[in-house]
């Protein structure tokens, strides 16, 4: 692991998703570029101290030297984003599997160097979009693609956070200093933090593709140097519309990820923050909820599940069923043809963090312009 | 009253609404050019025949010539849009008090007509944005107003149905036949219908004034001569930004119109589908459901309550409180001042009409155009 | 009217269910015997002076001496429960329909007289259950007679109120005072105000009859003289089983009515507080949300309903149904048969008073006996 | 682990709670009495083969005889009721921790023979009292203990399952299969299974003692040897009342465990299938939403909390945190005092196993009996 000392959020969580289902476990790490720091995280996780690398490169160069049933076989990059690109070349060059934080990179020049270095280490490169990752969210993507609501015509994404409301970045939180921080964060404050997220969502389940999108993306806090409120306007190919909207400084809400899709006969909505129940609306008969482990669910649904109906699943186990498929894609090995959407290894890859640091670049573009539409 | 007639659906709410506190009778009525139904629709609800009139100028003649106590005082105009104008005008003339369906006109001009027929006339003009009667959009105006937030940043508005999803208008459904007529209609399909309430809404809540807006209109059914699908972009006087979403296509969809506002300390959101609960979210404390006749709430929202808490008030009560005040400011005699917002007597009216109008114009210019933002 | 004078609460409830759909119209009243706050209430209502009557029984005998066609047609009677037997029994007598809030009486034998003088006089007699009025319960009693359900085994009902918790009925609160007077509430407090309206919703949407019942009656708040908390097992012939819950000290809480049934394959569950939705659950599909004025309702429900979907109905509206078919079975005429249940003119009345009653003095026995089971 | 092999349902659920945090790892098995099954379970869960055991006593014998760094800490008994009892005073004889699935026992006198046990082997004795585990059940029994709502009046639990609606016991379902087994499950059915989740959860969080219940158990579905559905009133030391109700044929239902508590000031509620949110509801203010991860938790519960707020936790992480906890205590050693309710490391054990085994007895006590009252 790089990253995810002592202090960090996600690292903890990828750990703990990791673990989950008894397919990983954690034997190295640079865990922080403070060697005290490094050293009680280390030890805090019951690692053998040998193996708690000053640095990312050191780790590199001595998990390789291993043998091969020795040596870890992937690294889960949870760093700030300005590490993503040259800790996932550097990870997929020495030949091991790769799962990186989102958003993949800090912008697109960077991703594609990614993607050139997983095409050509023919290493397995998974991206954390973990709320692809809900057992609901594929039952939506899959009653989508099958066609239960007919043509779609609205995808409203929203993703709703109050944690930046205060300038805490300048009061020494450490998650919001290097998010608002464009050497550290990338092109988007806001917009790659959880816009992406939102985007991500919102044609992963729709199954549509944004052809064109209008932004809006504002400073709320005096002094931040990145966006913290996103709003746009987008066309899909094939003529549905859209709304996206991902804020930072909606105070009060926590981490309100919420996708509507409609289509001519019917629609649906699913909120992250009750991950366990798809809210289906009939134009013609009463409305329905499909629930989590309950009657009526697509069987890509139900190999993401783990526990009975009633008892709820959460963040921590979307996330597993990333481990989970990212494990099963190495484990399937080299050459093994890329496994279809839905299927039980599929990850978010690196056709996903290329199409969504596109999506940030040509967003910049957009809030920049005069002009109304921007191609993307 | 004027239009309402047999399978009409607003103008059994106006009756209903009137008729709940007492405050008013229903004496007379030009329900439909059709003279049967007219006829028949008078005798339904027990009008005395010799008052059920052919046509709304008759109406008018006729009761005009009644001694003042004998005569109505006021007209509800429940037509298509494209009556609006020159019947208020008429009425105005005529000397009566005008309770009007929204949006108030066709298009700017002939609320500017209706406006100015008001002025000279020295007669009440009540326009019916109902939902700014529920006593929980009270209460949110009321906290925004005094504060409770701090300054405001978000506000996002959205109004969601999904009965024009199929052509119905082409399958002799009257309510949608007239609504997607554009001379019956007006500038705005979806727009005019719905997208002025939340507009309205969002103003009115807010306290806030749209500086701009970037506005797509869409029709999704084929053949429609109306939009029936509404996005845009808000930018609000002193930096705060918006969402507004109307849409009539949302398949499966009521009457999904939902209000919320962030400010830098916290937000609130209220559904109009519970109209009995507001919600309020804060940064560094747990939410408050603020509920209808509970403990809390401001003066100006008790007064719009008739139940104990608990016993669920809706529509109706809210379209209520529109037809008490209006009948108080009638009772307050001409020359009384323009009650304050939140005054037990205050209404929608001539203001909120030309406001109204004025956004629709410019969406629709918004909507022509290649350039992002548009005044308003 | 009989009572609902200056700050009562369900005279006022009473006057708008009545008002809102033009079938009636108030004429005459007797709203409090003290004779300064009684002219008060006549005025403020608008109501001539000559009409307003200082007692009860001078209305009758005034009303009864005027002419068939400017009396009026019948009494509502919203005092406290102990008038409740001798105003209904001399309104009957004297030649008018009643309209009586619950409990019917003080007691059994005072049910029992009411219900002899109203099968004397060929008056109707309705009793205010106000909740089987509402859209939504009608749907679900529907549902459970079709066999939606198939057997019924279970049915839970409560009623959780909490403005009782404190002892404000010996600090000047005139609603509470009567309702913890046993000499004007009758035999229970809590078991007489709310439980008999649980008891009552239990049998009516189940279309079982509880066979016997084992009550435990509780006074939380020292010095009263009325149970303020009930609670008891039910035993159903046919087999199902039940629990009634029904508290007057649940802090906090507001007007909690709510049924569960459940057969073998599925069940339902309303809420009064959000009345608009009634959810069903199936051993074999998702859940469904069957919404007031949305599809896949039985007729008998549509004609409770007055706005499109999406426009909350109350507790008002669930009322006026109630004042509607009160008003269209006067119209039908003595000699009418019985409308049956769910019949647009079907009310509440003797048979539903008599079952409550009875109700309450066995759930009073159970209370003071050592034995587990009392027959009902 | 002694259970828990292919096609069990809660053995993996163990697993994956105790593999969360890192403080376990599963080293060893007796997973099935059936041979095949119980290689190919050991060999998917990636066991080494020769820890894989026919038996219990197998693996008690041969895990004692390794070296005691090499060796299982503790056992995880997984299996249907009635090994619960041997393979507990087997284990904590065998000088190994034991974490048991409840019910502690087939009956009080099997109870009290593990509690010797325990008692004498020094060892850590936990029960899967899963709900216990929640952070917001740890707020709620926090912020009663406190004082936060004055005394306790008012004490509701529900368990409401709808599984078991149809013989599906006679059908080839073991989870069903054992559970209706008199010589499996014990002396209760629902009552034994989620009965005691209720009435363990109800005591927990109120802190509060039953001093007598009256009790009503029913089987639903012909042909089964063990109620399916309970019912009872509850009279606590103090006063405050109760209502359990626990059933398992509540068709559509889930697993609804939901609990409330009343005191003289306000109120609690807490749902499992939405665990992360804790509504409290008082009498004088509006109702506030406490949630995971928000403003103004106790630390008690801080810690048993993994993400940040919004990002939903479930049901295994409730069970980690029993695993977690029991880990602590184990290192924290012998002799360390009991740790107090609340406190990081404390667990369900002996005492909350003797209490909840007494209540099953005392109840088919009290359903045999023609007196209301049956002592506790």
């Amino acid at each position: 692991m790089a990253g995810g000392g002592e202090g960090a959020f996600i690292g903890a969580i990828h750990r703990a998703a990791a673990a989950l289902d008894g397919d990983w476990q954690l034997a190295a790490g640079a865990f922080s570029s403070d060697a005290a720091r490094n050293a009680r995280s280390g030890e805090a996780l019951g690692l053998d101290a040998a193996r708690v690398y000053p640095t990312f490169d050191a780790m590199l160069a001595a998990e390789r030297a291993l043998p091969a049933d020795a040596r870890i076989d992937a690294v889960a990059i949870v760093t700030p984003n300005h590490l993503h690109m040259p800790m996932s070349v550097a990870a997929l060059g020495a030949g091991f599997h790769v799962m990186c934080e989102k958003p993949m990179a800090l912008d697109l020049a960077e991703a594609e160097a990614i993607a050139a270095a997983a095409a050509a280490s023919g290493r397995q490169f998974a991206l954390a979009f973990t709320y692809s990752g809900y057992p609901l969210v594929e039952e939506a993507r899959a009653r989508v693609a099958r066609g239960d609501f007919g043509a779609i015509r609205l995808v409203q994404v929203e993703y709703s956070q109050g944690w930046l409301s205060r300038p805490i970045d300048r009061d020494g939180n450490r998650q919001a200093e290097w998010r608002t921080d464009p050497a550290r964060a990338g092109l988007g404050g806001c917009l790659g933090d959880i816009g992406t997220h939102a985007f991500h969502l919102a044609e992963h389940v729709s199954g549509l593709r944004v052809e064109s999108l209008c932004a809006d993306l504002t400073t709320h806090v005096a002094g931040r140097q990145l966006d913290d409120d996103v709003s746009m306007l987008l066309r899909f190919a094939g003529g549905a519309r859209g709304v996206l909207k991902a804020t930072q400084v909606a105070a009060g809400d926590e981490n309100g990820l919420k996708l509507r899709v409609h289509g001519e006969s019917g629609g649906l909505e699913w909120s992250q923050m009750e991950p366990n129940t798809l809210a289906l609306r009939w134009l013609d008969r009463p409305a329905e909820l499909v629930r989590a482990a309950g009657p009526g669910l697509a069987d890509t649904t139900a190999h993401r599940l783990r526990t009975p109906s009633g008892h709820p699943e959460g963040y921590i186990e979307a996330f597993a069923n990333l481990y989970r498929a990212f494990a099963a894609r190495i484990r399937a090995g080299e050459g093994t043809p890329e496994p279809a959407l839905g299927a039980a290894d599929w990850t978010p890859g690196v056709a996903d963090g290329l199409r969504t640091m596109h999506f940030v670049e040509r967003t910049i573009a957009s809030a920049a312009s005069e002009s109304k539409w921007t191609a993307v």
